[in-house]
């Protein structure tokens, strides 16, 4: 079994303008809202899920993405409630956020 | 099948002295170094391999380390050469490096 039973990664990454990243899209405040609602949930820590910051995921043109381990499920999103969405569905439940889903 | 057959995450966090921290033991320089040696060997891309930096893995105890998905198998290391065993071995052949492994 896994260490962590889901393992997230947001890229965080910020490029130079004009070129597209994920932390133009708020990549930081996303991360950190996910983390407090997984921490809020009671869905944190070994055996469980966690939430990490990356360096780029080499997925700009998709961006802001996420991809979550061992599914490897790889998502975008927009704003707080598409966070929501993915941690209440995938994180919680164990169900693909299709909508989301990249 | 996953966007990349195997991501790497290094944990490359850096924590106030006297605490532990994957940084203290270099890990930066050793993501450096994998991320080279990947490229080397024609291993680099979508369908093959992702090197990562992450922030806190959340494995202070054990570090440095970095994990390997979607197996989700983690390893620590010392230097380069327990490096060059991991592409060579894992990330080139899909085998685990029991001796690395945590």
């Amino acid at each position: 079994m896994s260490y962590f039973q889901r393992h997230v990664f947001f890229c965080c990454n910020q490029r130079e303008a004009p070129e597209n990243c994920c932390n133009e899209h708020a990549a930081i405040d996303h991360f950190n809202y996910a983390k407090e609602r997984v921490k809020a949930l009671g869905l944190a820590g070994k055996g469980k899920v966690r939430i990490n910051r990356a360096g780029c995921l080499d997925r700009c043109e998709s961006g802001p993405v996420l991809v979550v381990y061992p599914e490897a499920v790889w998502y975008t999103y927009v704003d707080r409630s598409d966070i929501d969405e993915i941690v209440e569905r995938h994180l919680l439940k164990g169900e693909i956020v299709e909508r989301l889903a990249i």
